[in-house]
């Protein structure tokens, strides 16, 4: 039996005993796994080594060297995630309606966990306790699946955090690690239908369009945000740069940044230069169409291709629009369903684009840099959404779990 | 262009003016369909004739065929099933919650259509007038590929509907049939994930696995019911054989039917006699453990296969077991998650079944019978589903939508 059917296997049963356990009991294995993670600090920290020799003789960019490094505070910034999840209120069991049908049955609707969760992501190793915590939380067992280039770091916190769970109470394979990191495991695990109840990938658009074109395993679709900004005619040009100037530059490299700005045509000379002077000193790019470039002059021509790309960068494209609802048009055709922002102060108009915008989160006078489970209150983010099924937008903990009906009856058949 | 291009761009485009009619507008187009069904009764009658008589000619059982006939009185109950599915609450527009955030944003979580839904369906005419019309009141527009031995009757009711709707209103493209009944065309669709946002397959285990299978659209998987009621110790054993007969013999070929009767060894000798009595007398035929064949004579031996059959028909699986954790390991191994029910009068026993048992719905004291979305009060049903995500258990119209976040400021950007 290959490493997936075994653990999967494995995690299933796992699954069974975390749905029925307390919360007492799931937070004090996470507050050990928190405690454990601290004492194996230098472990953890020597396995990253590895990881990270590795990949500075692959000559990784620095962005992603950044984004694998495990230093103190990092770790002690995940055990610090893991208590926090630990004060968050259990999702399970919450009953959200109760009713009597015309039989007088009385129908309940409960939560309950998923069941078994697979992640696959790339070279973060803080998702794998963040994933960890979050499904133990909601009473999940999960099958954690990241990049090979983190895979030392992954080792060690996998196994720092599913032995100190166990001896804590935890039921053994309610967190594991897929050690092997190849495609064809990948591959396999993305049609894993007999122990994997849902997958969530994170990572960027190349990962998450191969989950999403070979699982049969059924997928929540994560991350990939071509956000933008329509700044209407009425809006208060002050309040839209400052909302321009957050989207782009506050956070680029998340999928909650802006990407795009497009600007009525009747107000393009006065908020064009004023943007783009805050912008340019913060160094960003400008790519925008003809009529941009008329009003600024540090713009290069935008392409089509410019128009649907998420930079992830300090790279802003730009266009002047003849109307909201060309600028609805626009949104339709290269947004991707994540965030989107109006600046106005026309009711109508607020309440139009709300409407008309298929996206997660639709914003009228914010920041796109708000769509995030912990911004919203959620307490948490395991990612955030943007297919239609089951979860959208940002995630806490209540999207890791799924509902049951109760019926209780005293003796009732069907006529 | 291909067929499934051109219809799924036309029914995207549908889909963004469906999301913003009024419940008004919307149940115009359904009582004018309702009513178009009815005029063309002579119409729809002359082309289910053409797919009757080729079923017959291939020789089709009888139960086929009588699922594929239409008359008079089942075209005028599709007609009557649109209008009540006019008269149910409109689920667009619904806020879920609305709450103000730590930077006083108002975020509201808003229930919109899920967009276009693809629906791929058996030889039952009948699902057409159904599923257009839980689509249209949910605002979603509708791929309908049914099979081709109905082929003649789809296409004659799909094209009344569809003229009626348009003439009341409703926007072209909002109601579609995929007239192409090839494998490799269903196959396309499976991954026609441009324009479908969910598909749900309707139909027997073949069809809904390889749906499972192929599609990279995200899948309610409907319908598979193994459906087991275990008999308690403490049970009225009156009130067993009332259910257990329900279960089986009240309408044998639906997936809510019981296939699996567990009972406690304690009451084995005393249940299954009487039970067996009534059964056998509805013309029931019993497969049994050895210890279930002790207590009836007329009952052969249960294979492991039979345990795990969906029968469809009057056959029941026997089995004694020692406790209910014995039931419960049983239906984890055979079950499908879809509807199990407990009889019993011990409360402890009640409960730890409601929770232990991983199923859409979990009866004590009650028939399988009532797993349907009219028996639970939802008004209407578009399948029963037997995943966990997005939608599980009997689905009215509230599982065709899903929601996004309308998020209020006054310029607020993130610290």
């Amino acid at each position: 039996m290959g490493e997936l059917q075994q653990k999967g296997q494995l995690a299933k049963e796992a699954s069974y005993q975390l749905a029925v356990m307390t919360t007492e009991e799931k937070n004090k294995g996470l507050l050990a796994m928190a405690d454990a993670l601290e004492t194996a600090m230098d472990d953890v920290m020597a396995a990253n080594a590895l990881d990270m020799d590795a990949a500075k003789a692959n000559g990784k960019p620095q962005a992603f060297l950044d984004r694998l490094l495990l230093n103190e505070s990092r770790i002690k910034d995940m055990a610090d995630g893991l208590r926090a999840v630990a004060e968050l209120p259990d999702p399970v069991g919450h009953v959200e309606e109760m009713w009597l049908n015309k039989d007088t049955l009385q129908i309940g609707k409960v939560a309950v966990p998923l069941g078994v969760i697979g992640m696959i992501y790339e070279a973060r190793p803080n998702v794998t306790a963040d994933a960890a915590a979050l499904c133990l939380k909601s009473g999940n067992a999960v099958m954690l699946r990241g990049s090979g280039d983190a895979i030392h770091s992954n080792k060690k916190i996998a196994a720092v955090l599913s032995a100190a769970a166990e001896q804590a109470g935890i039921p053994a394979g309610a967190i594991q690690l897929v050690e092997d990191t190849s495609r064809e495991t990948a591959n396999e695990m993305m049609r894993l239908n007999e122990y994997l109840d849902v997958l969530i990938p994170r990572g960027g658009a190349g990962l998450i369009q191969n989950v999403v074109k070979n699982a049969t395993v059924p997928v929540i679709e994560t991350g990939v945000g071509n956000c933008h900004i329509y700044v209407d005619e009425t809006a208060d040009m002050q309040m839209a740069v400052y909302i321009i100037m957050n989207g782009k530059v506050q956070r680029p490299g998340v999928c909650n940044a802006t990407e795009s700005l497009l600007v009525h045509r009747n107000i393009a000379e006065k908020l064009l230069p004023m943007a783009a002077e805050q912008l340019l000193n913060a160094g960003v790019e400008l790519r925008g169409c003809p009529e941009t470039m008329q009003y600024i002059s540090q713009c290069s021509q935008a392409t089509v291709e410019d128009y649907a790309t998420e930079f992830h960068s300090l790279i802003l494209s730009v266009k002047v629009v003849d109307s909201m609802d060309e600028a609805i048009l626009h949104i339709r055709k290269y947004g991707t369903k994540h965030s989107e922002v109006i600046v106005t102060n026309d009711y109508t108009n607020a309440r139009k684009f709300q409407q008309m915008v298929d996206a997660a989160v639709v914003y009228v006078n914010a920041s796109s840099r708000f769509s995030d489970g912990f911004q919203f209150g959620f307490g948490a983010e395991i990612g955030i959404s943007t297919q239609k099924l089951h979860a959208r937008g940002p995630m806490g903990l209540k999207a890791l779990t799924s509902y049951k009906y109760i019926v209780n009856g005293e003796g009732q058949v069907r006529k």
